[in-house]
């Protein structure tokens, strides 16, 4: 039995995690740094404690003042929330070590899982798709030929310590790998002191798409459907949708299985994300497994009615999966549009200030899961996404039309917000028709950069 | 087609059919009475007409000026929402007789239903089941006994042009029969200067239950199952659910086929709803049907999926059901509590005053339906609801808790509100159980009156 968990974050998510608390008759201990003294999250928990100066590294990931908190207070679990600690083996371990129950998967799994080079080599093993690619270092054109040959064009030749797209080169035919070798190997060498390169083939104009997933801790492991994240600005998501308009029940059976065998290979446990990339040609490649709640879960609670943080808490007390897979039921399509207190007309420039007006939009179908309130001095030390818009429609066309409209009546004044960017990518025709790339806000919405 | 609606109410509803609107990418013109200039109906619709001062009877009520709104701003059709012109037969005909669509029923079903004698007798024609009783005027002792025996006890004798309790009696046996005839009929005599009585069957305890309908202009009728509104407090309706803890999967046949049969009989078209009595064993007799959308309509929509606003709107177009009986779904349980103005330690006065804070509730499964923003002056003038929570939950405790948690997040100030109240009756113990009957809250909650 779980009686109060101390949630180890803030923002929309620590009010998130408190309102699961509550419906569950659960204590709930906020913790908060100096900045975040007069916000939502401490308002609406049952207890709180500062953690610290404003600074994250001495406040929200400071993992003693987490850990004194939670036993000052008589905590008998911790929540991590995503971000700051919530992928920190060192720190599910320290809770352990120390009495609480870390709400988030063994620290085995979140090791295993968080070391890119060994979660790729642990899927190839346990047969989840990956990118194909060379395996280790190329020695000559030779080899990068026939290895070309094998996986298919195009390919990407990357550097072994590469970053930042240094290094890198795309080859549709073997001219441009004989050449890309050349090319990447002394970019590399200039750059990174190191002319090792490798190759992997090019997923071109892929979708990001990922599987929610819920693991109890006797075997059962079910999945509730793929979130469309292709909406990135900079490898950031920004609108996330469920389901998504390139996968049909085939494929979400196929995409469901993997991330299912994914999770068994490393004995996960709790809620869980697998992320792929998709190609035109429905095959899809095992990206990274995110081991926490993710910022995008409303989306599959809202087409699934399942509470995810709720599932989390209770998978963490010892509770058996009331559910099996055919249970799973998909309803509706849902969307979520962060609110980001940026400024799209200044290249997404942060846009900390004090919240003059707040009125929030209602009505069928919306949620709205943030930290704004009217007075709520935003602080400037942490990621600028307030909030989260939530729409639900009985299928995409009411749901963007449902988003639109909730847009339009969410009013914040006092800082700058990236609504008005949202309106422009709902509005666009590719969107509209479902589209949607990793590579849509570069192409279709800013293709001057 | 239908291009332009003018909405021809004020508060939550206006809003509601504005949201709508926009999703349907309908214009939409609000009217306003001098008091509600600056209310939310007004800020969100496309355009907005004063309809004259702030008195029901010289605005809201007053037909010349709202049809007047309607064909100078162009509009072609007309939503009546819930209470002021909504079940006006004669505003339905002068809507038509301008080439305005009424969003609603034909003026000839609206009619048949608004006149309960008539009502009663047309359900009793088509098989509805009705209250049992005497057919007119009993004459003396005699015959009443013989009634009595027939429709089975208790029975209710009412003095035919009754009200307010006045010449009415409850009888268990025949003694109490006779005794109850003779001081009904010199009470009703003293106080209506008639003596005519009848009698009906007594219902104890019963549940209000209502079924859902929509039907289209093409014979297609269907229900949407039934929503518990027994939690009442002087006939007004405070808390509402579906589905209901009394019906079970046959019980709701019967009363959505008892339901579509009171509709065909009237020649029913748009969204209604047919109320019943349900008593402790599983029988049913019709009160009455609210000719248009009803304030607890949401409930219906959180476990359905479907938008009864803009259905009716469709419908009112010509469009046709796309679905038939068996494609309605229903998922969990969703309760809505009315945020009413009003002082429960003050014996429910109404509030009238400025909004100074108002800070909603939100997260998963929480809808909030609602005419209130900061700064916001509530009028004196009208009803005192201010708007409506509504929550879904995989199940109904789980929509308890989730309103109680919504609640406690709820925060309005500068007003009272019924807020305290709702708390006093979703901790009820007989709550909890689902044991809710009409009398529940002079039973469960204020015994003392």
């Amino acid at each position: 039995m779980i009686n109060k968990i101390l949630i180890a974050n803030r923002g929309e998510i620590a009010v998130r995690i408190i309102r699961a608390c509550r419906e569950m008759h659960i204590a709930s201990v906020a913790v908060y740094s100096e900045s975040d003294r007069d916000s939502l999250h401490v308002r609406l928990a049952d207890e709180a404690v500062c953690i610290g100066p404003p600074q994250p590294g001495r406040s929200y990931l400071n993992i003693s003042n987490v850990i004194s908190a939670a036993l000052v207070k008589g905590a008998d679990a911790v929540h991590p929330g995503y971000g700051f600690l919530s992928e920190n083996d060192k720190f599910a371990e320290m809770c352990a070590a120390n009495g609480l129950v870390f709400i988030g998967p063994p620290a085995e799994a979140m090791r295993l899982m968080g070391n890119k080079v060994q979660a790729r080599e642990t899927m190839l093993a346990s047969g989840v798709p990956v990118v194909p690619g060379s395996q280790g270092v190329i020695s000559d054109a030779g080899q990068a030929l026939q290895i070309a040959a094998e996986i298919g064009y195009p390919v990407l030749i990357k550097a072994s310590s590469g970053g930042g797209g240094k290094g890198m080169r795309v080859a549709q035919y073997e001219e441009e790998v004989v050449r890309g070798i050349l090319t990447a190997r002394s970019e590399a060498t200039a750059a990174f002191g190191s002319g090792d390169i490798y190759m992997e083939k090019y997923v071109e104009e892929p979708r990001h798409i990922e599987i929610q997933l819920l693991a109890d801790n006797y075997g059962n492991i079910v999945h509730l459907g793929e979130r469309d994240c292709s909406i990135q600005r900079r490898n950031q998501k920004i609108i996330e949708e469920s389901p998504s308009t390139a996968v049909d029940e085939e494929l979400r059976r196929r995409l469901g299985d993997a991330a299912v065998m994914a999770a068994r290979a490393v004995g996960y446990r709790s809620a869980g994300t697998v992320e792929f990339l998709l190609d035109k040609h429905d095959n899809f490649y095992f990206i990274e497994m995110n081991t926490r709640i993710q910022v995008e879960h409303p989306v599959t609670e809202m087409i699934t009615g399942i509470d995810l943080v709720k599932e989390q808490i209770r998978i963490a007390a010892g509770e058996e999966l009331g559910y099996r897979q055919q249970d799973i039921r998909f309803s509706g399509w849902a969307i979520e549009c962060r609110i980001n207190a940026e400024d799209p007309e200044r290249n997404f420039m942060p846009c900390p200030g004090k919240i003059i007006e707040f009125q929030p939009p209602g009505g069928p179908g919306v949620r709205l899961d943030s930290a704004i309130f009217a007075g709520w001095e935003v602080p400037s030390h942490y990621d600028s996404m307030l909030g989260k818009l939530i729409v639900w429609g009985k299928d995409r066309d009411e749901a963007v039309v449902r988003m639109q409209r909730a847009l339009d009546e969410l009013n914040v004044t006092g800082v700058k917000t990236i609504i008005p960017f949202h309106r422009r990518i709902l509005n666009n025709a590719f969107f509209r028709r479902g589209e949607i790339y990793t590579n849509f806000i570069q192409r279709r919405i800013m293709p001057q950069g």
